[in-house]
């Protein structure tokens, strides 16, 4: 089927729209509005400035460089009904071509799937409170399906800056966390004080380590089904802290089951639309735990799709 | 239609073949050996060590860093048949549904197409010569449908690195070089020398700006049917002094049309399978060019999707 | 992210739901109640009984057969954003390998896209009057991302029934209608007099030719902005004689502009929610209409694809 | 990567050398030549003339018409690596949005996977013997990443024709055949004469009934490792009737273990490439057999997806 105006003047109608919200957000910004002014769609990344940069690039100490992602693949336990597949193929190749007296081959590869499979960023169109985004973005102004037309990952800048670890497992003095166990400001406070860990600075990505990961292959069911994680009061103190992003080595992040008189994802809806503060989901901080790089230089180059929500993401951080 | 055997079985055999193969690569490596071991996977990375790492650290005085990466979409020119699309939808909430008294919504994204679109990363196992890969694996052990079962991106560990960035079009005299001009030692060695680089070393990437990357959405045709680029002479000198990765503005890095009496893409021959040196194409180098940025901290996470043959990237350079 | 409750669990609360509904459902039908009951899911093709079949069979007198579908590949008009395409590979077949000593090769391909490119079924779950779909079913207790849990399309029986092919653009006395020509019950009266035709009956497909097909490849951008079709009056008037399935050989069936005073796919809905009435679009009839097969047998087996909204089909219709 | 030459040229090289061998096969027809000269490309199809239409169409005697096709999901056992998903998104409404004053709201569907998933026809160009496939076409001609050229199964004309279904479980006195019992010449001759079939005829389309559909569900194992099906001397004899296609309940048509000294799937070269058969796999005859609809008129219309290697597909079988 077709409208009668073409999915072109739709498009039309939608950008004057979309203009309207916006001259009306500069008047009276909304509840999600952006520190940094109604034209912004990355948000607290905006706090990573060369200084900061420059700064952080000084933790580098030793040289070890940590790789925090976990593969994405068809078997990695994910948020349904998302899969992920990858089909290796030798385009005009069959029957033992090759190109040219070098006979040259190759090797390309095709994806299906949904992008938030493995190690993955929720950019800041990924969740809202109802109808309204970050940034005092209404859904229906940037949500059209073949891709976000605001807040899309392909907006994200170069990320290189401080990252805290917070070993939280270690914290409470345990190898993995139970579901349930909530990480407020005391317990981020408690974690800084036992790392020694003086400050959480405007800019910092925060990542909390909670040994889950470690049940990926062995009991997938219990990693997907809850976790560990951050609660509403904790996500608020970040905020109020100017993190840039947050991560942590499970599916969620934030605690599942919920806190009591918790709504559903309210952590997310706290970080991404109402501050601006990204979170990377499903990273492995095993090895850096064991060397107990605490601080680090963080450095993520999200791959840039056009409208995307999320990214499929590697992040490494080097100190 | 269903073998005998099963798939199951099919892969019992392939894997006795492979052990075979690896057992008498250990025995008389063969052209593509690796100096790594027979073991080895990721080539000239390994020259990336803990050292390196921090040494290029050092190479950070300003605390601005690049984001190298195109976008990837539909309209991005790509080597045909490639193809890229992403949809957005809001799973589980037709009607306006939200969840919880929070009236959390979100919206998710799908991928389909092919992973060679935009700025992307050549794993080891792209390009091979006849059936013949890196390190004496032979395309019929790991090239299985569903994935890689060596060689793939998932293995490349974290990058961070010295990148040198080699202004060609600069060293030509020009804002953008024309298609078929090359880059063989001596324009290496001149393009230095105009830049006061010292030296290129063990482990570092080589970047080449031709200015190339501003042809798209300009003329696109002309972006994808040429572009100047590394001559064969040039991957020989580049592998000789161990480099680990080599990146351009350009959709194949190499010089196309290719040089007189060269093969196929031998370029990513040498390259690749001969000397486990990775490539990145589609970079843009125009923000970093303009600061004269060209010796910087090079830092890259590929997503770690399983057995995929290429990545979708985005590299950080830092200075 | 993961909600706290098991995405098993909100299964079980949506089931809960559509139970709740369902039950209301029967104690008090609603505006898109079947006339087969509370559990139909396939509306007015429930006419086409062994009796209807039997008889339609006999129109058979030449034994010409009509392939009524165009192609569906990249390049056919269709409703954006939808694309489409297919992958040709040879799975484990890298470098000239075959099995057996027979030297068994093959060919596999893979789809992805839009089911509605091409010529397709819309089903009963396209289309609903804001929540309301079909036979009383709330869009959310069915509609899920990994497909419909009612009304799709794997639920289509056997299709084997008489179809009335009407030459609209014979009717105009022309060789393709303008678009927005509209069709209504004098326009489908007056056609059916014109050739001969005495009555439209319970379970039959009724078929409209404007000559709109041939504009493929020749202005795909007309043949895709607007169309002649089918008016509201006439829809309702065809949803009184109980015909199972309309066709046309447009991309909306409808027509485009609509209606003065219509709303959006009006007709889309006075089909597909209120009467189950099937919709097929962007058929071929040029070579029927040369053949003056104005009554036929029209057989229909949709692929089963299991939560299916739509399905790309191929009618045979033979006389 | 991009060769020197354009992708348009490598199309235009492969036409050149396409065009090569055209001429030589009409010189000298290879061993897959067809009956139906060098430009045939659908093979015994063009055994069901208008004649052969009518004559089947005259079975229709009790107006019951049967859906032959299983349903394709994630869930259905299938061929590895083959994978299938859809997926329902409800394309610019999020936030509950609709369409007009008439509240029109919808649901569209995506699919991503391989075709050879559920019940599905086996083009022509499925399978080769080495790099020979139907009508002397060579695979590097024709089968190109993105479609084939040749064989296609947008090119199936229009299917009417007579069915024969053997009972086969029913020829050996069981409800359901075990793993590895073939049928040759003797077992379809045995079946015919016990369901009092006189002949099998050009044109005619042969299905199998082995009742192993029925572990589908229940032994998705056993029902992928192996089945019952036809062997070579069979595949022969039906080919020398002039069949125009096979079809089983089983996902592989041909006996599986393989027959003692038989090639791999070499019943699928006897019927696709040696004679020009098409296979259709994955069929549903519980309820014909149970109703003894021993000879039916098939009506099979396969989607038309240009390039396609193979169709999934709905056969409709009516007496």
């Amino acid at each position: 089927m077709k409208p009668y105006f073409s999915a072109r003047s739709i498009a039309a109608v939608l950008t004057a729209s979309t203009f309207a919200v916006a001259v009306y957000a500069q008047q009276k910004p909304c509840t999600t509005a952006s520190k940094f002014g109604p034209g912004d769609q990355v948000g607290n990344v905006n706090y990573i400035t060369p200084d900061k940069t420059l700064a952080a690039s000084r933790l580098v100490t030793t040289g070890r460089a940590y790789r925090l992602a976990i593969e994405t693949n068809n078997k990695v336990p994910a948020f349904p009904p998302r899969t992920f597949s990858v089909t290796v193929l030798q385009p005009e190749q069959s029957g033992g071509r090759s190109f040219g007296p070098n006979k040259t081959t190759y090797n390309d590869d095709i994806i299906m799937g949904w992008v938030g499979v493995g190690t993955g960023i929720d950019g800041l169109g990924h969740v809202g409170v109802g109808d309204l985004y970050f940034n005092c973005n209404k859904e229906a102004d940037f949500a059209e399906a073949n891709g976000l037309k605001k807040l899309g990952v392909e907006n994200i800048p170069a990320v290189a800056t401080r990252a805290v670890l917070l070993d939280m497992a270690g914290y409470f003095d345990t190898d993995m966390l139970k579901e349930g166990t909530v990480f407020n400001r005391a317990e981020i406070d408690g974690a800084m004080k036992r790392q020694g860990i003086r400050s959480i600075e405007k800019g910092d990505v925060v990542l909390f380590r909670t040994g889950w990961i470690k049940l990926i292959g062995k009991d997938d069911k219990r990693y997907e089904d809850a976790n560990p994680g951050l609660g509403r009061e904790g996500a608020r103190y970040l905020a109020s802290l100017g993190v840039a992003m947050v991560g942590a080595d499970t599916e969620n992040l934030e605690v599942v089951p919920f806190e009591k008189d918790a709504g559903v994802f309210e952590v997310h809806q706290i970080l991404l639309p109402e501050n601006g503060i990204y979170i990377i989901e499903n990273l492995n901080f095993e090895e850096m735990s064991r060397d107990k790089a605490w601080e680090s230089f963080f450095v993520l180059g999200a791959p840039r799709i056009t409208g995307g929500v999320q990214a499929i993401v590697n992040p490494i951080a080097i100190r």
